[in-house]
């Protein structure tokens, strides 16, 4: 039996787009003989479809795009994932299901069992697990068909209390297919390939696993699709961050050869393993991982905005790193004339904030503009003498050059219709180190989730082929220039140390008592706990944010605003 | 047997607090002789705590804090809230659980089976269900504890496979005991009654359920605790919207009286069943949804301000009626002198704007300023000439001057430590007229879930005792005043029509078909659900809002932004 992977991009809701692009699938695996082909979990609404899964008039459009995709699986099995309804009374109304079509009919329904709650996902919210599990029988071959989330309970403290391959294993299937919606996290292809070998050394058969690929807002998928042969060898990693398509012949996966079966390696169930013992500086820069984070995030500036309908630019350049990294990334997700950098300096900046801001957009050749806020700034102090009569210069008036530029950002965005990129890192966003409305502003924030040692990692990627961002940006002592001489250094630790800490905090779920032990004083967590907690009705506002670690601001984390904890 | 309720509205996080309420409590039911007294779900952290229970070190502090409270419980039963470790490996680490202590000692712990996880709810995010249920015995009697969610199972098309009190009727109990953290909404009190006097008579027990009281950041929790005896007659409703405490005599809620058992009524089990069929802006309008709506929104800032420690709010007065209803409410909340109202006039404000909030800032006898944004908008207009060019006015100039409006109020919030109270309704939220970053700003929303028609309802209660808001506020047409001789209807359907399409889509989660089957036009529910739908990306920016009904936009309302479906 010959089984196609079909690795695609889908749009949440677009079911013209998704149906188009699965009829296209088919078509093309039946030119290359496939008697099967697998898409991915909830390929025809386009995951996460969140709570347009309420509306009945949503799931009468995946059954109605179901139907017509059925039309073209005639000669050719199918596997697709879309909602089901849930026949019973009592439960959920809906099942997260996948539909085995052929000769034109929907010959199975299976249902994941394994509804994943955590993090960013909502699965429970919406679905019932499944609670009887079958195989599909399909010319003389019985696949094991699993969704995502149902091979992800292994370990020593597995979340659910049940495995469906251990439900399907008693029916001697020939071969273990799963469809995924599985996201990206710099350490997720780790574990994808952990798991899946260990899967096909549990169960001595081979496993073909479909991922689904491109960002939904905040959430990137990576695709890098896996098959592992019967000996536990992995036989192909589909590409990362871009659609591919291949074919498998099921006899030469079953072939054993028990030469080649190892024994079973060290299984990471998660990218807290990944990250565990490792070096966190070491680890957040590391080559592997940047290069990833770096096409991820491209790819997710450039699903943003193709899915928003949108296809230009805007940001503010301030000659500092963030911006820098923000404004190389945008130029090659969009290109370069599609990106616009404005230039905003006020008494405060320095002279090179404006020189080393030209010299990227030179170097990028990408259109820029210089627009200062010098005159605005002074007359919002000037309306605001009565009130303020003579109280000293303070955050109040830093926030107001902030919020200017956000004003005059978000006017040029609206004037010729941009969307404006947001540059905030992860390491100001933990602790509250920017201006809501001012430099908080923005329609999606590129570097939200990776650190300032990121960023600066990521500019030294970006310059390896050749100094795209001049030297100097990468070299000076970061400063929001809102008053003379100003460092971040004044209001935060030393970037080295904050990082590693907030690393431990947010990625690794850990408690003050426990980063304490690891070494670090007892204040200064103290004193970066308390930012990352007081500041989360900041964090509450932003806009969305690419996610690339396991651990991210925005719907993956949830936080009480008004809670009292370590505050 | 002499059973107390407590009441009581906690702070989540704050375990001294709560720790120190809880005490009080059970001091107070020795008093008064109390057998057993009750508090209510997860009161030991408060609820929701969200993210904060995937700490190791929170759940140590839960613990703790049951240890202290179980040194009082000597002569005394307590029944708390609090989470508790799962001692199996398989499934998640938690249980959402009810500790009975007695003689110093924990005797027993009860867990929550249904955990909701629809809404504002993540329960299933943290928490295993039970799958042992067991009652207490406590003094001869056999009491069946049940959380919240846990009788929620009821009606045609029940949410889950499972009810806990079919498990515990088998072991023959002598009352029905339920902790809850319930939150409000204006149909909540119908369906709670409901509910519990189905229970009564279902299971001939009487009923005692304990609700929390209290506003968490967004969503309000009302109290109204209830005990139903035995024959399905209501001896209590609790008082709503503050902290409460009564005594309660098992042996006369069971005293049985045949001729008092009353068939079973129509019963509720949703705001959606209390909704359905009603003539829609009457009951958005009601008299007594309106009533605890004020209630709710007067808490909800107390709340808001008192736990995020704060006294004082600040607020645009535009002479529109949100404002002027929001500054009302926050006056009633905070005090008249720690509310500061700013007015913000320009060169398209008519000359009734600046009028009307003065005298509404008269009436009501609380600072006010003027800050004319004239100046400041040109100083935008001059700096952006080289951008703009020869560019028409419009939206972008309009979005000028709201924002300026919002760096103003922010300054002055920076400067003297107010929060900005937002004014923004519901029905522009939903159809995004309103600009971000401008008057989309403020660190909580006070009428952000209600809809224009009951912002007029509101102004209506407000001035029912005397005339608070000027008549004019309230007669005249809406206008955003943002270029010369604005009305809300040059852009938006009136708001007759708006605010019951939004109700169909938004509470009753309608889709376009049966929205236009009600008789609507077709074109307009397509655009009206259009704008709600595209302007996600608006909202998904947009600070807490205080919740009043079954669907609030924020943590309850998921919707993809980048989705591409009915827009």
């Amino acid at each position: 039996m010959k089984i196609a992977l079909a690795q695609q991009n889908y749009h949440i809701g677009n079911f013209e787009e998704n149906s188009r692009k699965i009829i296209e699938g088919i078509s093309k695996a039946k030119q290359v003989g496939a008697d099967l082909v697998v898409f991915s979990e909830l390929c025809v609404c386009g995951y996460p479809p969140r709570d347009f899964l309420e509306f009945e008039d949503f799931i009468n459009k995946c059954y109605e795009t179901v139907d017509l995709i059925k039309e073209h699986a005639d000669t050719i099995g199918v596997l697709i994932g879309s909602p089901a309804r849930n026949p019973r009374k009592e439960g959920k109304d809906l099942f997260n299901a996948v539909f085995f079509l052929y000769e034109k009919q929907v010959k199975a329904e299976i249902h994941k069992t394994l509804l994943p709650n955590y993090d960013i996902f909502d699965e429970y919210r919406y679905f019932e697990p499944a609670f009887e599990w079958n195989i599909i029988e399909f010319k003389g071959k019985k696949l094991a068909v699993t969704i995502c989330e149902d091979i992800w309970n292994m370990g020593e403290n597995p979340l659910y209390r049940i495995t469906p391959m251990e439900q399907l294993i008693g029916y001697q299937p020939d071969v273990m297919i799963n469809l995924s919606a599985s996201p990206y996290n710099y350490a997720q292809d780790v574990v994808r390939n952990s798991l899946i070998k260990a899967h096909t050394l549990k169960y001595k058969l081979p496993m073909l696993y479909c991922n689904t690929v491109g960002s939904q807002t905040e959430v990137v998928f990576d695709g890098g699709s896996l098959v592992y042969d019967i000996n536990g060898n992995k036989v192909k990693e589909m590409n990362y961050f871009e659609e591919d398509f291949q074919l498998f012949d099921l006899a030469e996966l079953s072939v054993e050869d028990a030469t080649r079966i190892k024994p079973n390696e060290k299984v990471y169930f998660s990218a807290k393993d990944v990250g565990d013992g490792v070096n966190t500086l070491d680890y957040l820069a590391d080559e592997k991982n940047i290069d990833e984070i770096y096409h991820a995030l491209i790819l997710g500036i450039r699903d943003y905005f193709g899915k928003m309908g949108f296809s230009k630019a805007i940001l503010g350049s301030s000659g500092g790193i963030d911006s820098a990294v923000t404004l190389a990334l945008a130029v090659a997700a969009l290109g370069k004339e599609n990106v616009r950098a404005i230039l905003m300096p006020s008494q405060f900046s320095s002279s090179h904030s404006v020189s080393d801001a030209e010299q990227l957009s030179i170097n990028l050749d990408n259109p820029y503009d210089i627009v200062p806020i010098k005159n605005i700034y002074e007359s919002f102090l000037t309306e605001l003498k009565p009130v303020f009569k003579d109280a000293p210069f303070g955050l109040a008036e830093e926030n107001i050059q902030a919020r200017t530029r956000g004003n005059l950002l978000m006017a040029i965005a609206n004037k010729f219709g941009y969307i404006l990129l947001n540059t905030s890192n992860k390491s100001e966003l933990a602790t509250g180190y920017g201006t809501l409305y001012g430099d908080m502003a923005g329609g999606l924030a590129v570097l939200g989730d990776t650190y300032k040692t990121q960023v600066y990692a990521l500019a030294k990627y970006i310059n390896k082929p050749k100094e795209i961002i001049p030297d100097h940006i990468i070299t000076k002592a970061p400063s929001a220039e809102l008053r003379p001489n100003q460092k971040d250094s004044d209001s935060l630790p030393e970037y080295d140390t904050l990082d590693r800490v907030l690393y431990e905090y947010i990625e690794m779920r850990k408690g003050p008592k426990e980063i304490i032990a690891k070494g670090y004083d007892a204040a200064l967590v103290a004193r970066i706990l308390k930012l990352v907690n007081t500041n989360e009705y900041k964090r509450n506002q932003f806009c969305p944010i690419i996610r690339v670690s396991c651990k991210a601001f925005g719907v993956g984390r949830r936080v009480p605003i008004v809670g009292k904890y370590l505050s």
